[in-house]
């Protein structure tokens, strides 16, 4: 058993190690990891319950450094606990180095990618209901924060969601250095400010010095007891602790110090402390059923029936199949239809309310634990969470994301609840997947193909019910497209490529061009990202210009996604992009595809004038 | 002067034609009105203070109706203080009606729009810091919350930043309905879990009764007497109130209700009840001193300086030469530079601490009050905000964004700090301007470009230092650009679309590839929307090939902007897109270039594919 001392010659090691990792490197945050220092040392000796050599064993506490400036510090960690060298950790900020500036998965440790602030104890929250709710896995989940990050609304959907859900695995550790980057805090070392603000959230506070480690040992201690609620730890620190030059000191923030020499001997030195970290309690993961075929709702060609629809009976049956599946909604489930799959599986729906960075943190701390999300709310919506998102890609995420009431198609709510420019946020997310289904077949399929896929995957579901075209057998790979009218060859005179609600108007504009003589080919793009380069490119060759038809703003979506497939030199076709280039009023769905020029007789005249 | 008997008669005034107008429309949300119907009644009679023929009057009152979907009950009130007619009323949701079905500044009286939920309480956070921090005029901001939209993080930003700005001038208004639109909120009826929250964050709060007039005055009567601190009204009501059809049921959201005429009648019939809204206090706009020319900052041509370094300069510059500009900041003015504007303008700079929603939303507000703001913080970190800059635009607002430390050409940091996905989303945003300069004096002539335009305009600047190759007294229009090299006939064989970071890599490029003989046209597109159309289309006919290099995903960036130039059916020309296909890790700005494979070395290469 270590002694207190020996706790703080820990905590002083990862202070030099800090240092020296930053100093090496010529960047990065030595101070915002000295401040911290001891707080992590009482944790990764004393409470922290881990298994290094199987990250994923089920029994795992988890470890987040919301504040992800301070990777040194958890680098600083990883050596002690034998998982690095001393010279990978002096590999720190180097091209190729895992020890990235900020935390990413690239070390497996590391769960969830940090550095933007304020999503580290959201995800934590995921991770905390998993363990409680889903499989009763008895895992703590402990959250560094810096005390900066505290004015991120985020930070108080997760308090509160917490607190509501009473996560008591959950712990958060706020370093309250006092000083942000560029200066004093809002509210300094005022402990009581966090505490106030945790305790009306449901939280049990517990307010210490973070250099104490006996007053750490117990506040922890005091946190693992507390079975009713979650605990935050508020915690008074010194910024650069235990270097003169840089401590509680402005101007210090993200850099190394400015001499390492000198404050590596003012801390006493390097130490070679090694850490045994305690072992996860015995436990199995949580036994699943094995997966059965997928029975997905079968619509009648010919029929209406609403994406949405087709979404909800859908997840609902993959539910039935696959045990791993779960169902997140933005308290609009009725909306979405997640309802359907809420009412089949409740204990493995969780209703989120209106707080979308939690919604989508949540998903991304699930998938951590094995489970496979689906996150719902109006495609508008989901901007709220876009920083989420971008980090989901860079934490190598496996989340599905479903927007409904795409664009101004829904009508009469107005531009507000219209998502316009989802198509355009989930394209520019690192190696995501962008569905836009137009049938309530297509989508049950492209459903089941979503959970399949890797990274963030993103389907875009409709509010009104349109024809069903595709029968219940056919399949939609991720990547393909659909040809529906022509394409036997270099008769057709123009290409149509739609997606969505446009697939119906660019149906019905080929008969009427049909009728004119204009022999269209029509394209459903449903899988927007990636796209199909080959169909494509044999539309531009044999017919010569591509109209794109699309419900959503014109940059970012359907129209630039087809540049995808003739970016690299070769020969591109004449294209003509149809998108909503108005800002809509209130308009019955009708309407409201004809004022933004996007309905069967807009196209038609488009491409009249493309032939002519 | 009404009795407390008239306020009652108002309400349920306001609920027969919120019953109406929905039942007309045949949608709406008829409950949701109904039950704020009294709140809205004693502050249109009693309290607010507004001259209904000038909505700009310095000293009139705010009102947001933040649970936008209430607008039956909004446009109600307008009827009753005479703005609308009856007739008007009933064309709630119609095609062309000013009354879309969340409200819009299409009309004069509404400020911003409402309808994404979270958003008017940040926005009222910005409207009374300009009157109280700026202005000193004497107007109170009220704000109609719902309580679903309490779950919302950037309604905490708000709290959080009107308690520690002592907002005294701010009231909010919770109507505490207890049903979402799903079913029950978190909190239902437990007035007292919102107190504690708002109490915590250092505001006045007071419970009531919400359908007690008497109780009502007396609230927004002892609001106005706190001079210290901001004050809630957490109101308790029912949802649906007065129709038993619906009142306090679940399933009845978003909806008419089921039998508009018995509805009417049970509500004691339709009244024909006018307002007539006190005026406000006697008050002057605050007096501005004229105008005068900007003395923009004059970097050297062939030195080298960091654009966020020409920016934080010249908007101190523009900032002593207008003094409607004001700054707001996300805690990193330091590394955005617009702390230079800090020091030079104190009293015009707000520092929003890390929350980023609240830091737009503020700077939402005060456009409306007639200033111009400008809001930095990392460009990466802006996407927290897109849902708010999305409104912005249905709001008409016009701001200015700067979003500093754009792509894998900041370093060592790793992609969490990394703006890779901003033009993609500032693209999407409706009539928007994206800018993205490469040098210090070409950003400072853009900083007073934006300043002038209308709409959301957002310039990305950069982290390093990059050679200043424009002379100081160049111009740049928006929707322009400038050709480096080439470009005096059709000699060239192939050109190079670069922005920012990559213009110095493309015109290295151009110097290798003419020592090889291949000729290159460099453009420098700053103004990536709108692009200058005529300059692509003839580098199109002239080299017939285009190269675009841009430290930016592939997807929504400079490569798609550049199709906006062709996507009309005119002939487009053979293009190649280099952009950040990676996951960057930590390296020198140098290598990640490389990595990234948009340096000048793999321009060349593709340039010599291209022209192979």
């Amino acid at each position: 058993m270590t002694t207190d001392q020996d706790l703080a010659e820990l905590g002083q090691q990862f202070r030099v190690d800090a240092v020296r990792a930053t100093a090496t490197a010529g960047s990065g945050h030595a101070t915002s990891s000295m401040s911290a220092a001891d707080l992590m040392a009482v944790l990764l000796d004393r409470h922290l319950r881990y298994d290094v050599n199987w990250p994923a064993h089920p029994g795992n506490d988890r470890l987040i450094l919301s504040k992800g400036h301070a990777s040194p510090l958890l680098y600083a960690m990883f050596k002690a606990a034998g998982l690095i060298t001393d010279e990978e950790l002096l590999t720190f900020r180097e091209l190729g180095s895992r020890l990235e500036g900020h935390p990413t998965p690239r070390l497996p440790w590391v769960d969830v990618a940090t550095g933007s602030l304020g999503q580290g104890l959201p995800v934590g929250v995921g991770m905390a209901l998993a363990g409680q709710r889903l499989g009763e896995v008895p895992y703590r989940v402990w959250v560094l924060l810096g005390d900066s990050e505290m004015a991120e609304g985020s930070v108080w959907e997760a308090f509160e969601a917490a607190g509501y859900e009473r996560l008591s695995s959950l712990t958060a550790i706020v370093d309250v250095n006092r000083l942000g980057q560029r200066g004093p805090t809002r509210h300094e070392w005022d402990l009581e400010a966090y505490g106030r603000r945790a305790r009306a959230c449901g939280w049990h506070t517990v307010e210490i010095n973070g250099h104490d480690p006996k007053a750490i040992d117990a506040a922890y201690a005091e946190a693992a007891s507390v079975t009713d609620r979650p605990t935050v730890v508020i915690a008074r620190t010194l910024k650069g602790r235990g270097v003169a030059a840089v401590e509680n000191r402005e101007g210090a923030h993200g850099k190394p110090v400015p001499d390492a020499e000198e404050a590596v001997a003012e801390l006493g030195g390097e130490r070679r402390l090694n850490v045994e970290i305690r072992p996860p309690a015995a436990t199995t993961a949580p036994r699943r059923p094995p997966e059965t075929p997928v029975t997905l709702p079968r619509f009648e060609v010919g029929d209406k029936a609403a994406t949405r629809d087709g979404y909800g009976q859908a997840l609902a049956a993959l539910g039935s199949a696959r045990e791993e599946v779960v169902a997140l909604d933005g308290e609009v489930s009725d909306s979405t239809r997640a309802e359907f799959f809420a009412k089949e599986h409740p204990d493995r729906f969780f209703e989120c309310y209106i707080a979308e960075q939690q919604l989508v943190a949540a998903a991304v701390g699930m998938q951590v634990r094995g489970w496979t999300p689906f996150v719902s709310t109006f495609a508008a919506f989901l901007t709220r969470a876009h920083d989420f998102l971008r980090m989901a890609a860079v934490s190598r995420a496996g989340i599905n994301l479903v927007g409904s009431h795409a664009g101004v198609a829904i009508g009469q709510d107005g531009p507000s609840q219209m998502g316009l420019e989802d198509l355009a946020m989930f394209r520019a997310i690192h190696e995501s997947t962008v569905l836009y289904p137009c049938d309530a077949n297509q989508t049950a399929r492209l459903v089941v193909a979503m959970a399949d896929a890797s990274g963030v995957r993103y389907l875009r579901t409709s509010r009104g019910a349109t024809p069903v075209i595709y029968g219940p057998d056919e399949r939609f790979p991720i990547g393909g497209s659909k040809v529906l009218r022509g394409g036997d060859g270099d008769g057709d005179a123009v290409t149509l490529v739609a997606a969505g609600v446009t697939v119906p108007e660019a149906l019905a504009a080929a008969d009427r061009l049909a009728a004119d003589g204009i022999r269209t080919r029509v394209i459903d793009l449903y899988s927007v990202k990636p796209v199909d380069a080959m169909t494509l490119r044999a539309a531009a060759e044999e017919t010569g210009c591509l109209i794109t038809v699309e419900d959503h703003r014109p940059q970012g979506g359907l129209g630039d996604a087809v540049l995808d497939a003739f970016a690299d030199g070769r020969p591109v076709p004449r294209l003509v992009r149809l998108a909503v280039t108005t800002m809509p009023g209130s308009a019955s769905p009708e309407e409201q595809l004809h004022e933004a020029g996007i309905d069967a007789a807009s196209i038609v005249e488009a491409a009249r004038r493309a032939v002519a």
